[in-house]
């Protein structure tokens, strides 16, 4: 097997996934930008989860809001709903595994507050769930799909802003998401601080 | 501030920072696919570790090892040093945060497993540590790297990789990182299952 032809075809289709998607994406996301930042301004905070990857997504978002991404400032209220195993077994196991993330908004979740919701699929049940519960508790969605969106596009509200990577493999949306949240981490820090 | 064009140029450095790392970057992580195969057939386990956002990638990995990437296999011994909170913070209050990590590569690492160390400075002294860490216990060391790497390029060994993103911007590098740790998944699988 040509390994290095191989290797070289997933780092052409990631450049392309994301020129082919940045048209359609940064007019959604220069507006998360503004509703995060107000979120953040007005003392509220960002509630973030995901599945595998997208967990890891969640949690290197949170640990730019509260640490720093590139400039010193304050810190921002941020929190990965995916890094405590003793609520996500206790849930999982008492409750169902469809409810780790809801039953966390349910107690963290006050209006004002932001949902980041990231699923590749946009049919993660847990999402979903997490996603509704959101609604039931007044707060904003920014949702982060890809293919087409699934069933996460169809739930969100008008107040709610849909990120849709528009490509087909999981591996290119990830990708494809860790530049969107570093483009929420900068245009926060930009509109807070001010452009250098 | 025009928050869209400020999106639109990360997406448009972020796709070209993938095009000018490929001609460098593919041969060693071709080399790295095979190393880590080699690793895993073998019986050994891949150790991965790094701060903050690629501490994310370290789990990323290990949960694409251990569940799946895109086809079905068997499951492949991967561990993300990033998640014991018990154990990080009861080194990093004990001994000094450096340990953190190469105190759990001498615990649980042999000859034959794999240190997979992200830092995209090259200079974070816990993953230095841990890279001293496995070459006492004679693994190998697949480094992810960028800023030219760093303390970290200086000191690895000639069975070791380094992967190393020519970019000095922290997210880009990351969203690079990412892309690697996709490409080494795929090329796992290839090799593992014969190419569809
Ligand atoms: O459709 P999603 O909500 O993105 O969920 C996918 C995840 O459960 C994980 O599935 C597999 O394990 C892999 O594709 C992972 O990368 C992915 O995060
Ligand atoms: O130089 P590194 O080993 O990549 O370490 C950087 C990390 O500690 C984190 O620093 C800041 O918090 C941010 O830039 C994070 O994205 C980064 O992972």
């Amino acid at each position: 097997m040509d390994l290095i032809a191989r290797v070289a075809k997933n780092f052409e289709d990631s450049a392309q996934t994301k020129l082919n998607a940045v048209d359609m994406m940064a007019a959604p996301i220069a507006a998360a930008i503004e509703t995060m930042t107000n979120c953040l301004i007005n003392g509220g905070k960002i509630l973030a989860c995901g599945n595998g990857g997208s967990a890891g997504d969640s949690q290197h978002f949170a640990a730019e809001l509260i640490g720093r991404f590139e400039a010193e400032r304050q810190e921002l209220a941020a929190i990965a709903l995916t890094t405590d195993s003793s609520i996500l077994t206790a849930i999982g196991n008492d409750y169902s595994f469809n409810q780790i993330f809801s039953k966390q908004v349910r107690g963290l979740g006050h209006s004002g507050d932001i949902l980041l919701a990231i699923s590749t699929s946009g049919n993660s049940g847990n999402i979903i769930e997490a996603i509704k519960a959101a609604h039931e508790h007044d707060m904003h969605v920014i949702a982060l799909t890809g293919k087409g969106g699934g069933q996460i596009g169809e739930m969100l509200r008008d107040a709610d802003i849909h990120l849709c990577v528009p490509a087909d493999r999981t591996a290119r949306i990830q990708e494809t998401h860790l530049l969107v949240i570093h483009c929420l981490c900068d245009g926060i820090d930009a509109l807070l601080l001010g452009v250098e």
